[in-house]
């Protein structure tokens, strides 16, 4: 999963600047840090590892230096692209250590040829198919992630928006608050939850905690996943259709590849039938997006829940003449608890890494 | 627990009107049943039973006789309170063997007094206390609930409510549709579930069922009622005043009475803090609803989800500002199913009862 935008990217960018503390360095001034650095500063930043910030950041402002911060962030307001940052400033980015990147910009390998010295790469975001892997291995570069910090936030946020588009929640309350209450009071029936077949796409941590939570709700689940898991009692079904046709209820909780690029399409839609719901926590190519449109305006299926769209930040605007939509600003990891966690956890990542001890949640 | 209104009323009544069938019994013409029904009708009437329609209902049109009935309403179009139609026709009124309630409209001492041949009770609602049970135990009138029909949806609904005002998902949708997209997604960061202190107020079937299913999110229950459960391992508090103090949710499952209308007062709130979120799936009364706006609008809690509110079908204007509180029209029994499930209790209830059998789910 990879569950990085914008806020998380400001947060956590944020987080690092103003927590990383390596005790035994220096405490360093880091301002404006690109070709007009003096000597002494080259000279002292020789002694401290550099952290590249790979991610958008349009909030630069948030991310001035902290004058108590001991670890050297090259681009403490990383308007540049590293591979701008690499032709313009080739010195600094042939120094650069550790990257903290999101999941949203790659580090495919021809990037990684040019950055001889990175040693460690530490990611925001549970899925790692924005890093070149086979490259990282080859060079012994290693790779943390998030481990399953998200996965209660985010299975939080699919059964929330199941049990929304189910029972009508929110088209409820937009219709209340337009104080049309007579109207309001005689709003239509939702459908009921529990007794339900659900069918998870993608049975890993997170799909996991959404069949926890949803078996308390008395759902029947099955999944579909790439391969049958030893350990799991669930039916499991083979393909996405299969799934569909025996299920009333789609959560998709899968990596976003090729394989899995508009894995919901129409002929799965219309197996799911007109009273399914389709729930979306993954990404939002998972769906065709336009074809779902059609399904859900011409009542081919029942409704969906979606925290994520093919292109973010747009939202087709077709979806919000529709009552049997919820929608959500890929917000499934957006807690402040979440938060709070990866900064402390990309901090103790790097840490360890430069006090020679393993990575905290590896991923290699 | 009294989950009945309006179009849950119109629905039951409908669904009675057209599916009560005692195979012993002619078919009957019952149109316009007052002082003028014939001698002729009056005498087939005599051999059904006769049921009286207990209950608010303005779509008298869906409650049309259908011919293929055999059980006599007294009220096909019930827009006559019963104790009107007791004055207007009191010979029929004597008759009356049967009524079908709701939890809105009392049945007390003094009415049923006025209803000599009154052999059965069935109300369309979970709790009672519209019903003077002391007086109908006095008479041999027995009563039947829904039993724990509406467990199920309820709990959900509670689930609900609680991760959208922690998430933040109805404001968030809201954001979205007014297309206030970068806006939008910049949407404040929510509060994690998973791991929080709930309080159930009221440990009965509903509030059993919400604690099963928020286990499941790794919440930590316990729970006040009017004494400890024996079977039960969570904590139990006995004044909802020290579970505040203890928790940061509180979910309302209990039932209104004397002793508990506004048992969540201005102090409670306040012993629940800052970050604390009440659910009520009860009824409103159980809020003192002036100090639940204070303690919203002022930020002495952190949000509210509420189905259910003091002067149904009024929701204080004040309410629909507020991004903090999501807004439900009295619907957590609102779902088909629960719906196909009271027509078919009351049926069965009914046809029980004039068999000479056991209710199906008897309160007394």
């Amino acid at each position: 999963m990879f569950f990085i935008i914008y806020r998380c990217i400001i947060f956590v960018m944020f987080s690092i600047k103003n927590s990383l503390h390596f005790p035994t360095q220096p405490i360093m001034a880091h301002k404006n840090e690109t070709s007009q650095n003096t000597t002494v500063e080259k000279s002292q930043n020789n002694n401290l590892p550099k952290l590249f910030i790979h991610g958008p950041l349009k909030l630069s402002s948030i991310l001035q230096p902290h004058p108590s911060h001991n670890f050297h962030i090259l681009n403490p307001s990383p308007s540049l692209p590293l591979h701008q940052f690499i032709s313009t400033d080739p010195h600094h980015a042939s120094d650069i250590a550790a990257i903290f990147c999101t999941g949203l910009y790659p580090l495919n390998a021809d990037i990684l040829r040019l950055l001889p010295s990175l040693r460690v790469i530490v990611t925001s975001s549970a899925g790692t198919d924005h890093i070149d892997l086979s490259e990282c291995r080859r060079r012994g570069i290693q790779v943390a992630g998030v481990g399953d910090l998200f996965s209660d936030d985010v299975a939080d946020m699919a059964v929330a928006l199941l049990i929304d588009v189910f029972r009508k929640i929110t088209a409820a309350d937009r219709c209340l608050r337009r104080q049309l209450q007579s109207a309001s009071w005689d709003f239509p029936l939702g459908f009921k939850l529990s007794g339900k077949k659900v069918g998870i796409v993608g049975l890993g941590r997170i799909g996991l905690e959404v069949a926890q939570r949803l078996e308390a709700f008395n759902c029947i689940i099955s999944y579909n996943s790439r391969n049958k898991k030893p350990l799991v009692s669930y039916p499991f079904y083979s393909t996405v259709l299969d799934l569909a046709t025996n299920t009333s209820i789609l959560i998709l909780c899968c990596e976003l590849n090729n394989q899995t690029r508009h894995i919901i399409n129409r002929e799965v839609m219309l197996a799911l039938g007109k009273g399914g719901v389709i729930v979306n926590v993954g990404r939002g190519a998972l769906i065709d997006e336009k074809e779902l449109l059609r399904c859900l305006i011409e009542g081919e299926i029942g409704g969906a829940g979606l925290d994520v769209f093919e292109n973010e930040p747009n939202v087709p605007k077709e979806f919000f003449a529709l009552d049997n939509v919820v929608l959500s600003p890929h917000a499934a990891v957006l807690t402040s608890e979440s938060f709070s966690g990866i900064k402390q956890l990309v901090e103790q990542n790097l840490i360890a890494f430069f006090s020679n001890k393993p990575l905290i949640t590896p991923v290699i």
